[in-house]
């Protein structure tokens, strides 16, 4: 655990490991400065053994320029953090810091797993219904059909493994319902997913996001990040007008009062930073994302994903995917050659 | 007008354009089945000969190939609505029809203006604050920057003259605010956008759109074509929501009841289809779309839109600003070659 990414760190982030050290039973290392940490954790109840510290003398702050940063910051928590996963000391890695310098360091000390194109950021996809998974959420922005074919297969994994939805429905984020709409990145996908060993249900129209219509959503990192940043602002913006509304004479203000518990889980609902962490899927190691605004709930939250991640084998299942992918492609090369 | 196009066409067509024939002075010519036009006038207070009849036998409907119905059906309302502005009878056509039919239509009979790459569609972009707009909401997903910085231009004279909003803001729709952000489409626009004589204001984040944070926000057609559908699906996901905690007891239903009148102005604030026709910009000829939904009362919001669009002369100031484009291109040009 990255004990100083976040904007709450390391308060939040020590007490919310802490909290998951009681949930799960896999051990916490805390990277950054030992003194700070001690003194923290002194304040608090701690378990037994549960909770290590790693020290690192420095920080990667919000606005630091990702890669210059990780080159230049090597005993920053951020990159120790990473590197005990590199040596095996670590089986997972979790921070709420500065996003591009976590993917960078992720990239550049982790690697790709062997096989995987780019990894893809996997972030939860609040709706009406249950919550399912957009990928890519902001990793690549420019994308070729061939990305977006190995997202489909690793958000399915993990939907199936983490989320617990079984047979994930995997959809192709377009512009219209039909197999021939889109641009050009979305019609070579859609062939390429048609013929790929998945629940397949074709395209789902932004309209639908916001109704679950679908477990898996599939699109290149430019589109997804527009996509979860647009949900987030359309839906605060909406609570700011209605905001108006209630503030408008006292008897409405009374009527929002009534309402206030229901809009309090409307609005926890809508938030994909509620949902704790987030996987950088496909990178050589388990890499989790928690919100940069993460309070020590989000980071237990982060922290158990992990961990149940980890247990579920996530990774091995992808590489095992590969693995048949690549097979599938060498037989049909075979018939091909026949 | 096509008085064939949409959900509820012909009736609410001829509703919404004895309407706006009130609220207008121009002449309003409802193209289509003359019979069926003429028992609909008929059971209306219709002004003294301010509205004609064309007569097309066809309709196009909403679910058919757009570029097979436009070639197929030459006796269509929408194709013979085309022809009308292509022969100089009619100075501008809105249709409420199939929109891809409407678009090939309109690039195939009216033509692009000479000098601009690609058409944009211009919707309005609801907001906390006033209203903009977004180009291109899907007329063409696959784009390049010199397309983006002439939708830039085209929406800045739209905004000024039909909007009314003196030096719209012009804002390049990314995924970060710093111009280094983004993907390579939006990485080159902005060094066209930053050098251009237009008031651009950077950068403009999904999360600030609902904000209203710029007047005039430029992108490719399938990012565009998602943000509005996006934000209509979300502002709806967030109301079936918002029913389910009205609902929950005889209280909150009774609170609903008071917050009834402010919700449904918020409704009716971000629902862009609420605000009548939508300018295809940089076709040779004055093209409004309206919502395939329309009823009266936005059939007659779009007309009095392309009366006013057609008064300001917007067509004639894209091109006077085209013309100044190119003159400063040949005099970088005759700079760079001294």
């Amino acid at each position: 655990m990255d004990a100083f990414g976040g904007d709450h760190a390391p308060e939040a982030i020590v007490k919310g490991c802490i909290k998951a050290s009681v949930e799960i039973s896999d051990e916490i290392i805390l990277v950054g400065d030992e003194t700070k940490i001690k003194e923290l954790l002194a304040q608090e109840n701690v378990p037994e053994g549960r909770i290590t510290i790693r020290h690192a003398s420095e920080v990667i702050e919000t606005g630091e320029p990702p890669v210059e940063a990780i080159r230049k910051k090597k005993d920053s928590s951020l990159v120790v953090a990473l590197q005990l996963v590199k040596n095996g000391e670590a089986d997972a890695v979790v921070s709420a810091g500065n996003t591009g310098a976590y993917l960078a360091g992720a990239f550049r000390i982790l690697g790709r797993m062997k096989g995987i194109k780019r990894p893809a950021l996997t972030t939860p996809m609040p709706s009406v219904k249950d919550v399912g998974v957009i990928l890519d959420a902001g990793a690549n922005v420019d994308c070729r059909p061939e990305f977006l074919l190995q997202f489909a297969h690793m958000g399915a994994i993990y939907a199936e493994n983490v989320l617990g939805i079984k047979n994930p429905r995997v959809a192709l984020l377009n512009i219209g319902a039909e197999e021939a709409k889109g641009n050009s990145l979305t019609k070579e996908t859609y062939a390429l997913l048609k013929e790929a060993p998945l629940n397949f249900i074709g395209n789902i129209e932004p309209r639908d996001v916001p109704y679950g219509a679908a477990d898996v959503i599939v699109c290149d990192g430019f589109t997804g990040n527009v996509v979860i940043k647009l949900i987030e602002g359309t839906a605060s913006a909406l609570f700011t007008m209605l905001k108006g509304v209630f503030y408008k004479s006292f008897i409405t203000k009374l009527a929002a009062m009534i309402l206030k518990p229901g809009l309090k889980t409307i609005k926890a609902k809508m938030d994909y930073s509620e949902y704790g962490g987030v996987p950088l899927l496909g990178v050589d190691g388990v890499v989790f994302k928690a919100h940069g605004s993460s309070d020590a709930k989000a980071i237990c939250n982060a922290v158990c994903a992990a961990s149940t991640y980890l247990s579920a084998g996530v990774n091995d299942k992808i590489k095992e995917a590969l693995l048949s992918q690549a097979e599938n492609e060498q037989v049909i090369e075979a018939e091909e050659a026949l």
